[in-house]
């Protein structure tokens, strides 16, 4: 007998990020996207019909049949995606939360709030504990970091663990897909790079060290790391690349900083979650490093590279690393953070009742 | 009546910084190219031909008819341009040095020989001193930094003098052109970042603090700088950006550091050098920053643009600057370092003859 | 004594288009910029800051310091450059024709109306007659060819007068500045070919029989050519690319062909007008044609390349054809039409007072 | 019970199409890859260590731990795929069939001789036949068309059976993956079209009509149709995009034309052949047409996309389309040809013996 999925619903479902959620949730063994809304402008057409006929490739002709509805809470799911645009996720999420929803958003609105989870499941799965004392009515609001940012704590956490960090000092060369599917004109960054992407810095310096703080109290105390970024946008469609440098808590021989990215491995690893990969850092031995054409796709875009680690002058040690800034980052970073919700030890009391349909073992 | 031009070669004519070379000096007030050479396999050609006629768009129509010569002394130039690949330049360089040229180099291989000057104009003119001691037979050989080295040292020349400089921390997004015509495949950089270049992070390390470093007793003193150097490919033709975080030796009000770059000017600028630009260092003072594209071009590709200055979290400042590799990182500044060695205080033997009848006021 | 120049007005001064125009009239012999317009959002913005500050490099200081006017009749030049979005030109236009100016425009509105001449100058000069029987009020209304068909129409033409031309068809690959600042997403283009240019195929099509036409009865009889394109958006920033068959109207050997192009000169040489080139057309004799990035700024980018000649199996002859899209075929055209308007045959009687004072010969 | 797969080899399997087969061929349901062969200078090594590390995405473990030999017959397979270079594999694969080898080539070397069957196989599957009257000793010599001849041949097959074809001409946009791993520099395609490729227009001329051609006293006498062509290179990764314009034989109303592409099916998908797609043609009924980035990996990158089908006014049609010319021009059309090998009409002597393990219903 084929187990009945759980419903969810995309909130922004036609740009950049919204459409990659409708691709990768497609054939989802959990999840069934039944609801996909947009701006009131495309409110009433077809999803299909919205992001146009060529895109079919990656569109379940189900979900090309569904009708945008508006933004608004009463969609059927209680399961919540968010691809919204921040001008205006802040509210609306609220909204679907107040009224019950589980929101799983990938906007920067409320990742800094104190209630809420800034969710990397093989980072922080323990925050979640945060929505116990979470205010957001019968629901539940659940963040995923900046799409720069959650490569960066994935490589960060085994070192974090295993030896502490004073520093990290990160520069970034992202993708043109991160500024979202109209965010870049051609003639702005062909045979050209922009050194400045707006709110990017800070949101690595403020995001990184939630993600990798304490839970204590109901609250999230964050990591004592000083944290300096610059953020560039080269000529690349997908896959964030970016160089770091770190200084250390303690001495950590070479091999043992190796050594602990590839025994590295989460909860969504030992829950076998679905779209967990398989080793969430794969250290890329080659002298030239993890590059975005090469590695973004590495293990469907969920698992991050990393390469070239070696002393550094300044700091500790020096290392490239590169992530799928749509998949890890964004579209499949926030499905995984709701695989931990219906599958982990936090299920919000909104999605109880879902859960043991369709996860195995529950 | 029209002053006679000097005579001057440039070796490996045919390659991209040779070709810059040739353009370059297309018209120049002073200097004349009258011999170019290339590899035995092309030796024999008219330079046209060798070149493709499609390009004769850069180059003199008297250039153009030059046969080119074997790479070896006894050219008629006493001034002799490098622009040699390095698996060759060593030892021809040293043999025309000895057979009484003077050689100006944009190779790597005598960089960091002890009686060689590494020549940013700007920056450490006193090292032409250098050549007093140099056991280069009857002639002189002096070299140009590295392409992503020269923009470097003259954004970090006003720093170290007004402020000192304890670290410095540069990760750089190089253009294609940097390596060469032939360098870089089509595949390997379309859609992609390259985090690694051969050789080039240690280049950066070794010749900064040779040109900053401090003349004394037939030797320079290496500057006493950590240096980190973290070196990409991007898919950018011309024009090289550096993310830079520096520790300075003392505290810097931002505006100081700002009015430093501003208000510099070195003995080019005094002397009026025909390829120097009126300003070495320009500041952008827009939010995104210089940018390769709407940078490079800066006075003719001789001016380094700086921008985005603001506090690091982890050292004192971090900031972006852009430069032309193949203008002021190669061809330009080798062209810019031959007009001081005629016009300056430390013209060598071999050239004195030469100079009287094209430089005004000596 | 210096002579005063031509007051000018340019019109959508802001846009991709009206930037090339103030950049190629700064230091322009007889025009001189004294008025800008934009929309009305932008209105009352000094020139430089609407257009942004790091692009000084390109816009004179005393443009950069006018204040921008609505895009209204009643500004003092009474020669105005348009370059005005489609969607508002033509009344615009219309008004300002109207109310006595002369407006050279590079928009498409007006190129088709029957007494508007389609003018480029070293193919149909004698259209300017058309003004004679031009209702525009006290004022007169010349319009530029689209980007692509002015480099068709250029390479055509001789091979019209020596042969004439039966059918024609071409393929264009056109550049991302065709389409204006905005007009193409890098998501769009980048590693990408967009088989489609909204009314593209159709201005090819209707223009160049216009513009090949003969003038009789106060009329252009378009000239009767089958004419074929089909256009391509690639990723290119700047140059038209266009590959070419053309059946002729009588036998013509393939030297007689390129000889045609080698010899074609117009009158805007023989009146040596400042912003023609001294060849309009110039063969590329290379095995691999024309490109954009070498071939586009041939003659300041005034000039047309052709190559690759070579019969055709279909039609009769085959070949390539690059030309700048910003300058030969949009701001640089309307320049040399504003020449020939001042210093040809038919000099519209609202620009007759200001001639004499800067045209030698008049 | 797994049944037991036929062992291939693949000559040239360092080269970009060598890799693409090797990685098609991966989970293959009736071919292994049991032997890879490269130039001398790389015979000895592990596959996996000569195409990097790195790329161990794309390459089967079992695979990479093959050694590499020398191309020359004496390998154990009989099935031997061949992306040798041109410049040797004429020789090489005659001496391969001469020993008793089937030899499927993507080279272009034996395309035009007499007895080998330039194959298609959707349009073409009765060329096999000549197999039979075959002097290649006691083994086989198929092989596949140029990368920009196969896409082409596809879209004009429909139309060549019900309507017949007169003229056609073909202005080909092709990737950079065309010219193999190295074949174009980054500096000579960024920001350029090249509209030249040696040899290619050449080869659009004269195998398309051998494609297309008829059967008969063991010879393939060629279509009789005027074809046109001209070949750019522009800056894309994979998939070429072509302009052709079609003079039918008989008038064609336009959705006969375009129902004759929808319905169209060929001996591969009655076979239902593993590589073959669904439908080899598919319609983009969007006003943009097809383009190579949405389109080149329709079905797997073995389908070809049409569209912007519209009447011409030099011949009777125009329309656009993308292929695949790593996949379904070079790589999977080799191995589609090899599936028909095996389970066609047409087995070749030398593979009976191996075909009835494997492919079901024989």
């Amino acid at each position: 007998m084929r187990r009945k999925k759980i419903p969810v619903a995309v909130l922004g479902a036609t740009g950049g990020v919204g459409r990659r959620m409708v691709q990768l949730l497609a054939d989802h063994p959990w999840f069934e996207v039944t609801a996909v809304t947009a701006s009131d402008r495309s409110a009433g057409l077809r999803y299909g019909t919205a992001v146009g006929g060529s895109l079919a490739s990656w569109c379940p002709a189900e979900v090309a049949e569904l009708e945008l509805q508006r933004s608004e809470p009463g969609l059927e799911p209680v399961l919540v995606f968010s691809a919204l645009d921040a001008s205006v996720a802040g509210e609306i999420e609220t909204g679907f939360a107040i009224h019950g929803h589980c929101v799983v958003s990938n906007a920067r609105n409320h990742r800094l709030d104190p209630g809420v989870p800034l969710l990397v499941p093989e980072v922080n799965p323990d925050h979640l504990a945060l929505l116990r004392v979470q205010k957001s009515g019968d629901g539940a609001l659940v963040t995923n970091p900046n799409c720069s940012t959650i490569g960066l704590a994935l490589v960060l956490k085994p070192l974090w663990d295993a030896f502490g960090i004073d520093s990290v000092s990160v520069v970034t060369l992202q993708a043109i897909s991160g500024a979202g599917l109209t965010g870049v004109h051609a003639l702005d960054i062909q045979d050209n790079v922009v050194p400045f992407i707006e709110g990017e810095e800070e949101k690595i310096r403020r995001e990184l060290p939630k993600i990798l703080g304490k839970l204590g109290g109901g609250n999230v105390e964050p990591a004592s790391i000083n944290v300096s970024a610059a953020c560039n946008r080269v000529p690349v469609l997908d896959g964030h690349t970016e160089c770091v440098s770190v200084a250390l808590g303690t001495d950590a021989p070479i091999e043992e900083v190796r050594e602990a990215w590839e025994s590295f491995r989460g909860v969504p690893q030992h829950l076998k979650l679905p779209t967990a990969p398989d080793r969430p850092v794969h250290y890329a031995g080659t002298s030239h490093g993890p590059q975005p054409r090469s590695h973004r796709g590495l293990e469907g875009g969920m698992a991050v590279s990393v390469g070239r680690l070696r002393p550094d002058a300044v700091l500790d040690y020096q290392f490239v690393t590169v992530s799928h800034n749509m998949i890890r980052g964004a579209a499949g970073g926030s499905i995984l953070c709701a695989e931990l919700l219906v599958a982990g030890e936090h299920v919000p009391d909104c999605l109880t009742s879902a859960v043991p349909e369709v996860v195995p073992g529950t």
